[in-house]
Order: C-alpha cells, then sequence, then structure tokens
C-alpha cells in the first residue's frame, strides 16, 4: 500500500465499504462524544470523517492533536447509519474507522482559525497566506480561479489561437502607467521595466507573421493602490489576430468569453452568445449615463432637453439654452415612496459633487414637487407618454453641460435601480461598447488628446485624420462589459507608418517623437505590417465576477497588501551595499510628496 | 467575402480549382519569367504560388512590390500541370491567377533577408527581430515550441495537476544566484526581486493543502552571460506534489516527459516510457564519469584500481597506493588507429588542465604503448578479460584523486565516442540519476557544504543527521538527464522544522538563521506540512533539444543579446531623474570589477 494513502479525502463511497484504507491529510475539526472521537479529515479534494472509538488505538494520538497536525489514518471503511449519512459531503454516507494514525506534522496553535472561516484582520491572513488558503471560501475561489485559466486556454486554443511568452524584462513604456523599473548590473545606470501589458511584442509578433496570438499575459503597473487593483501585478487574457476586421474579432471572442461565463456561472442567467448587445459609446453614455453600463439594470436614460427648450422651469431653460441637456431618469413605481426618498436621492447627488438630481413624484397620475409645479401638466405629460411612463411612476433628472449630465445620469441610474430593487440578480449581463472617440479635448491643456489608446486605428483612416474634426472621429476600439465592469478592452490597429505619423501629429507629437517613444513598433511598420488587431480580457475580474468575490484578494494566491507588501515572503525588503554597488545604484532620501 | 482573406496561403488544393478566392500575405518571392510573373504568397501557414500573366491587372503593381511588402490577391485557382506540382509544397497542386492585388503595406528595401535563410550577423538578427522570425526554420521553432509548451499544460492536466501562477514581485533569495531587484516606490530604500525559481511558493501551495501544483514557470536570474543560459528570463515546467515518495514523482513524470520526447522527437528514437533507468549518482559518477550522462555513448567506465595495486607501472602504483584510482575507458576498435590518434588524446587531457590520459593500444592481440609494456601483458590480458574487450580494442586511463579521475574519464569517454563515431545519432536517451549526496566538503572553505538543494530531505531522516557522517548522507534528490544535459531536477523536501534546522546546523548556520533567511516556508512548516516533493523541468533546454538548435536564441522569441540587451525595444535604457527621485534611488558610477 502507498506509505501516505490509498484514497484521497474525498473518494470513499459506499462502495468502499468493508475495505481498509489509508488516508492523509490535516485535522480539520475533532468532535469527542464522550469516549468516541470523531475526526474531520481533510486534504484537496474533500473531508473524510474519521471515527476512533476506545477499542481503537488511535483514540490516544488523535485526542492529543491539535487542528490541522498532518496525519496518516488506517482504518476501516463502514456505512453511516441513515440518519447520520451526510448528503452535503461526498463522502458523506461512510465513515473510516480508525485502526491507527501516525502524525506527520504536528500544528502549533494556530493564528488563523481554518474550519469555520470567521472573519479575520487581513495582515493575519496575508501573513499566514498558507493557513487563510486552506479555508473553504478562498481554497474553492483559488480552485476556479485555476479552472477559469485552464479553459480560457483550452477555448483559445480551439478557435485556432496559439499562446506565446513576451518578456517580462523589456523596454520602459513612455506612455500610460508607472513602470516598475529593474537596474541593469551589465550596463550600471540603465533599466529594463516589467510591461504593463505585451501591447507592443503582440504587434510585432503579427508583423513577424504568426497569425493568432493569445497569451495569459502578467502585467506590472506601479500605480497607487484602489480598491478595485492589487498592487503590483495582474493578468490579461491577451490577444492578437492579423488579417482582421473588429467584426471577426468580436465573432471570435464572443463564444471563447460568453462560454466562459456560461461555463462558470454555476446556473445564473448568462446574455446568450451570439447575441451581445453591440452599443456605440455615444449611444451607452446617452441610454446608461456610462461606457460601462450595467444592463442588469432595466432603467434607461433619455434625453428631454427638447422640453425645455421653452418651459416655466428656469433653471432647465436656461441650461438648454445655454448648450446644455437635461436628462431624465425613470423611477417606475414609486407611488408609494416619500418625499423624502427623492430627497435624500438629491442630497447624494450633491455629496457627490453634482449640482443636485431634480425629480417628479407621481401618484395616480398627479404629478408632484416643484419641477411639475414651474413646467405644468400638459408638458410633464408629454414627457411621461414619450418615455412610457405611467401613473404611478417618478422620474429624476440631471441636467448641465452634456459630459456631466450624462455621468450624472448615469449614476443615478445606478442608484435608483438598486434603491427601488430593479437589479436583475444571479446574471452575468454582456455587451460590446464600439465605436469609441479616437480623441478627446484635454481642459486641463486645452489641446486635443487621444481618448484611449494611440495605437487603434482611426475610422475613416488618413483621409478622415487630414480632413475630418478630430473629436468627430471614432477610433475601431470597443471594450466588452459586464454588470457594469469593463471586462476586456481592444482594438483593430494603426499599422500604417504614414497614418500613426499623422495621427500623433494631432496631438502635437512629430514623426521623431514616434521614432524615439515607438522606434520597435515604427521601425517594423516599415517592413509589411499586416493589418491587425486584438483586445486584452481582465483575468482577476472575470475571475472575481464568477466567484462573486468583492475583493480581489479573494480570489488571488499571494497577494500584497494595500501598501504594495508581501507580508508572508517580506517584500520588499532592505538589500546589501553589495548587491546595489554591482547595480550602480544608491538609495536616497525618499523624495517628498 | 473576407475583406482579406477566404482562404488562408496553406489551405488550397486541388479540390478548390476553378473557385475565385481572395489570400492576403507577404510576398516571400518573385519570379519574372518573361511575361509571366510567379509571386510566392506567404502567411502564418503556408505559401501559395500566385500567377500574374501580361492579361492580368495585377501584374504592373505586383511587378513594382518589393519582397515582404504586405498584399491581398483575387484570383482563380487552377491546376498546375503535372510537371510543375511541388509535393514540399501543401498548396503545391495549385496556383492561383490574380485577378486583381491591393497593397496592405509596402515594404522598404530589407535590412536582412527573409527567404532563403542565410547566416546574417546576430545583432541585425536581433534588432529586427520581427524579420527574422518570419525566416521558415526560427518561425517553425517558435511554432514547435509553442506546441510542446501547450502539450505540457495538457499533459500535466491529464495527470491530476493544476496550474497556478505565483507571484513575481516576490522577496530576494539569500540563497543561490544573483537576484534582478526591482526598487519599491512605495517603500523608499526597499526592494522587490525577481523569482530565481517559484520554490518557496511552490512549497507554500503544499502547506496551503493544494495537492498537485504545476506552472510554466517564468524564472529571472542575473548570472553572467553562458553559452547555455540566455540572459534574464528562462522558463521551468515546475511541479509538486502533497503525500508523496520519490518513485511516485518518477512514475508521474517520466510518461509525461517521455511522451513530450516522443510526441515531438519526429521519427527519432525515444528511451521508452517505464524504462528510464535509475542510476545513483555514485553509479553515474563511476559508469560515464558525470551525473550528466549521455546514454547514446555505449562506452563503460571500469574502474581497475585494484589490478594496480601491484604494477610495473610504477605512476598507476603509486596513485593507487595514495587512495587515488585508475579508472578506464575503453576504445574499441581501434587496431587501424595510429599512434597519433592516442597521443593526440593524451594532449587534449593535458591541454583540458589534468596531468594526461594514458593509453593501450591493441592490434590483433598485441599490445602497445609503454603502460603495456611497464605493466605487462599478463597483467593487461586480466583488464582486457575483466572488460570484456578483444584483440583489436584499445585503451585508455584515467588516473588520481577519485573526483578528478572520474571527471577525466567522464570527458574522455565523452570524447572518444565522439572520435569512433559511438554516439548513437537521431536519439533520445533518457535516465534519472538518483540518490545524490547530501553534503559535499567545501575544500576552499574546508567545511561541509550543502551539495545542491538545502531544502532537501536527507535519506534518513534526522536519525541519520545526527548519528551519520555527513558526507556518506545520500538526498532524496533527483535529475533527469537526456542525451547528456539535464532537463529536470528536484527533490522530496524537507518539511519537518526539527530537521530543517538540524540539516543547517551541520553546514554551520543557527535555528535563527534559517528564521530569518526562510521565515515565509519556516513559519509554514510549523503549522502542519504534508510530506511533499517535486521537481523542475527546463522548458528551453528541452525544446532546444526537440529542434535539434544549437542556440537558445534559435528556439526564442525575443532574446536578449550575450550583453543583455534587447537591441529593438531598446532595453536596458536611461531612464528620468523623475522616475529615480519617486524610486528613492541614484545612479552612481559603476563598481570597478
Amino acid at each position: 500500500m502507498h506509505p501516505y494513502r490509498s484514497h484521497t479525502c474525498g473518494a470513499l463511497s459506499r462502495e468502499h465499504v468493508g475495505q481498509n484504507v489509508r488516508l492523509s491529510g490535516w485535522v480539520h475539526r475533532k468532535r469527542d462524544h464522550g469516549g468516541v472521537l470523531f475526526v474531520d479529515l481533510r486534504d484537496h479534494y474533500g473531508i473524510t470523517q474519521i471515527v476512533a472509538d476506545t477499542d481503537s488505538p488511535a483514540l490516544a494520538l488523535l485526542e492529543s492533536l491539535r487542528v490541522e497536525s498532518v496525519v496518516t489514518i488506517e482504518g476501516n471503511v463502514k456505512a453511516r447509519a441513515d440518519a447520520t449519512v451526510n448528503a452535503n459531503l461526498s463522502t458523506g454516507a461512510i465513515e473510516v474507522y480508525a485502526r491507527g494514525a501516525t502524525v506527520l506534522a504536528a500544528a502549533e496553535e494556530l493564528p488563523l482559525p481554518v474550519a469555520g472561516e470567521q472573519e479575520y484582520p487581513e495582515d493575519i491572513r496575508l501573513r499566514y497566506r498558507f493557513l487563510d488558503l486552506r479555508r473553504e471560501t478562498l481554497h474553492a475561489n483559488i480552485v476556479k480561479r485555476t479552472k477559469i485559466i485552464s479553459a480560457m486556454r483550452r477555448k483559445m486554443e480551439g478557435v485556432g489561437f496559439t499562446e506565446y511568452s513576451t518578456p517580462i524584462l523589456t523596454a520602459s513604456s513612455p506612455e500610460g502607467a508607472r513602470d516598475f523599473l529593474v537596474p541593469s548590473r551589465i550596463h550600471g545606470g540603465k533599466f529594463y521595466a516589467l510591461p504593463q501589458a505585451p501591447q507592443q511584442y503582440k504587434q510585432l509578433l503579427m508583423v513577424a507573421g504568426f497569425d493568432r496570438y493569445f497569451q495569459i499575459a502578467p502585467c506590472f503597473r506601479d500605480e497607487d493602490p484602489r480598491a478595485d487593483r492589487l498592487p503590483g501585478e495582474f493578468y490579461q487574457l491577451d490577444l492578437e489576430m492579423s488579417f482582421v476586421t473588429q467584426e471577426e474579432i468580436w465573432e471570435t471572442m464572443e463564444p471563447v468569453i460568453g462560454s466562459i461565463f456560461e461555463d462558470f456561472a454555476e446556473g445564473q442567467a448568462v446574455t446568450p452568445i451570439g447575441s451581445f448587445p453591440r452599443i456605440p459609446y455615444d449611444e451607452a453614455m446617452l441610454k446608461y449615463g456610462s461606457d460601462k453600463p450595467d444592463l442588469r439594470n432595466p432603467l434607461i436614460i433619455t434625453d428631454v432637453s427638447a422640453h425645455f427648450t421653452q418651459s416655466g422651469f428656469g433653471l432647465f431653460e436656461k441650461i438648454v439654452g445655454g448648450g446644455g441637456v437635461v436628462r431624465a431618469i425613470p423611477a417606475p413605481g414609486t407611488a408609494d415612496k416619500s418625499r423624502k426618498f427623492f430627497d435624500e436621492m438629491n442630497e447624494w447627488a450633491r455629496a457627490e459633487g453634482y449640482a443636485g438630481l431634480g425629480y417628479v413624484t407621481r401618484k395616480g397620475g398627479e404629478f408632484g414637487g416643484p419641477i411639475a409645479k414651474n413646467h405644468g401638466v400638459e408638458g410633464m405629460e408629454k414627457i411621461y407618454a414619450e418615455l412610457g411612463l405611467g401613473a404611478d411612476d417618478g422620474l429624476f433628472f440631471a441636467a448641465g453641460k452634456v459630459d456631466q449630465a450624462a455621468k450624472l445620469a448615469g449614476v443615478a441610474r445606478n442608484r435608483v435601480g438598486e434603491q427601488l430593487g430593479l437589479i436583475e440578480q444571479g446574471a452575468f449581463r454582456l455587451c460590446w461598447i464600439v465605436d469609441f472617440p479616437f480623441y478627446e479635448w484635454d481642459e486641463d491643456e486645452k489641446k486635443v488628446e487621444f481618448s484611449h489608446n494611440p495605437f487603434s486605428m482611426p475610422q475613416g483612416g488618413i483621409d478622415a485624420l487630414n480632413n475630418a474634426d478630430p473629436l468627430t472621429i471614432k477610433a475601431f476600439q470597443y471594450d466588452l462589459v459586464c454588470n457594469g465592469y469593463e471586462i476586456a478592452s481592444g482594438s483593430i490597429r494603426n499599422q500604417s507608418p504614414e497614418t500613426m505619423v499623422r495621427a500623433f501629429e494631432i496631438v502635437g507629437l512629430t514623426k521623431a517623437d514616434v521614432e524615439e517613444r515607438f522606434g520597435g513598433l515604427y521601425r517594423a511598420f516599415q517592413y509589411g505590417a499586416p493589418p491587425h488587431g486584438g483586445m486584452a480580457a481582465g483575468v482577476d475580474r472575470i475571475v472575481m465576477l464568477l466567484c462573486g468575490a468583492q475583493n480581489l484578494r479573494e480570489i488571488s494566491l499571494f497577494p500584497m497588501n494595500q501598501r504594495a507588501e508581501d507580508l508572508l515572503m517580506g517584500a520588499p525588503a532592505p538589500v546589501s551595499l553589495k548587491q546595489l554597488r554591482e547595480l550602480s545604484i544608491r538609495v536616497v532620501e525618499p523624495a517628498k510628496s
């Protein structure tokens, strides 16, 4: 017999009754029923109930052991009495009568309980992550994460992609977030950088003639801690295709990502593959007030500016007259809501830094509130008719400059949806956001800037760049959104050297700047670059959604804390003077900030 | 029709004759046969011959294009005349008559030819890697590499392993090679390190109760350039198992790695799975003079010291009398070799820094050379009888202290095998080397040191550590060797805190040292660590063997040069003062070395 186990702790069932078995695992729980000791023995695969009574030679040893000690049990499989069968456990029909026990590793007093999973301070959990990871939910989340990533690989290969690993020690990227730097020993005073994303390498792969690339790619950004991003590293499902249109990318990736959701949603609803809405950016900003709309929320925002060009409600008339807009967010079935509900919404908007959220109440067809009073019943009825609202529906208004009003309407839509319990539960609602603007107006710098990715192809190509108002040009650029989160982003790339230079000229950069900053890629484009495009999906975000987790640390193996410290391994840490000398660097006083 | 292609350049065959198709790709070669232009159009999937005659509207454009330009061709598939069918090409039965052509990207004059693959200076190849990667052999090697890695993943999952990614920003490791360091911005003066291997993390995963871990793991060592290691990063197939014996690891991994060789050997012989020899380290050092024996070489070294305890050949008698050894390396069928062959072997050994390589010649049963003369015919015949050598076989001798003689015998075995053409061609011969010594004598420091991995479990456990001569203790440690290369290495780990402390005490370290240097792991071992072990296989080395490549750059996507520079992306590079200030470091004059 194997020295440690004939079966795992998740393997035994009624069919094994009568067999002599050997199991190894951790002492998960012990219950002493007066002369009979029950031990839940746990390993990666499950839990098996061990029984030791006063006849068992293992009783004394098992009684003496602390939980989380590692032990080998030899014993006989017996059927449990019907009343004690545990249907929640794969091994719940049997128990193992211990004939012998061997301690493989005795555990000290635990700093963190494993069984039960009560809340525990984060620094303890991270310092003793090896114990935390034994806990049921986190252990299961990590296993689910690995299965999702494995399925991503399998599905990508299934549609003809090949995984290529791109370098991790690479060049500092002049755009984007802050790089992690790595001092070069051989070239004192020079530095490598860890990649923020393999963007340039994947494009170079296309220029090198590899057709369908993907990678579960580690990415690194030295950003200040944020609730929705772990310090340090994160993973992308990164991909790129040659000789491709954006429609083909959507048609290729919708089944991949859609089926990941289907496979791991555990019964929750998922937008059917092939029917992810494709919503233009402008429409998303109008109808949802966001380029990351949560489609579980049925509320739709409507522009009602035209109703207020002449209105007894002077404020809105003035805003519309000044080029602003009024956006309406329905609050259906709010006849029974008190005035307080509406006022608190307005106060919340003010607290968020907006001018305020106007509203109209309605009960049995009767309008209430100052806007309705000033605008008039007839005018309100016209709006209600246009919006298809009924006799007991309220309405909120976000008014102001277009961007501000859209944004307020968007957050108000979320809040109204939540407060009224309208958000569809147990569902993943996916959509594509398409036709992003290529440029935007930078109010601080008073100049045109790239909206998102400067490497994207502008719709209309060099003609549009030469002839159109830059702020009207769309890019072949798209996001994939789920339940209000951006889970992927991509574009068709600008692979024409002339178009690339022209695109950068519009934001005030020269050909020489392009050559200096993106030399590798720009040089490559001189020698036959195929049309190409792709996207990158956030692995951590997708896993978090599918695990129903609220914090990235609940789906990450060895995360750093919010201070970017690895409490388990003790990183970062001081290094020796010898190491610094070899790298031609010296530590100086931290910069004042 | 798709705007870029109805088919790839590897898809068309006789069954498509008569169809109108659209292809996109690179102009690989052009041949002008007086009014008829032949273009080899290439993409990732293959090459299709395009024909444009004087009737074709595409002729002028195709004539004007430089090779490596990217073009879309519309045309009609025609069968080639039997005489012009190219059996080496998947599309060799057809050609496409171009009706139209569109330039997607015109190529400039090339710095490096793509077709033909003549030798080219490495700096040009690396600077224009995107062109180099289009070349047939390198492109095929990279594709084979990706297939090997994908197969590794599939096979590991097939035997119950799960892939976990461990952190890349981690703590500096106090043992082993030099770390790459990453300055922390938030914690000025402190540094992360890139992992040399995920050794501690994978052991922590076992302590956390994950049973079978693997990872295609990026590893980083800041070592000086070596012919057989690329600067910077390399990849390991890293794995770890719990509740496992070393035999179980061998039985699990032999089919995985063996089948990788079988699947990708392209007809070459592979040692059958289940019959990889398991050779104890001591035996390997004796019989092959190496712990990385090339078993394609049939020559076996024999210790013949006993024959020389009393010998007319005083030098050997003196060596044996002084505790040294004499090792014999057969040189079969060398009757027709001149004296020069033997003398040159001796000169080579001296040039390599050894005292020299003695020899005996034999022709038609008659011995020659000074050793035979002094030792005597009768004595020589006894040696020949013991070694099973015949009337026309020569014999080399390596004599001296055990380690030196073994090493010389090993390199002589390789050289004799090569010079006599005895190395089996077209074969991958695999074996396990087992029972490595746990400690060794450090002659410089005059103390006992760990031979290899201080985390390995000594055979005999703490009893052996307490009672045996350290230099006689073996470890549960093993290598997997192919054709003279170590391709994997592993061990059963020492997971007992007491045994770990005792093992370090023997090399002069205290419990406090262990706690300070391996705090994360040592702390984890207090709370129930299962018996565990594993190994790590060198992905790059395995790919290199299976591609038959002589240089790691021939199987790597974007390698750095021997000066650890990425010539394509321009790394390492100077960074801004702002970046340095944020990281609380300053560049100083490189250390004199």
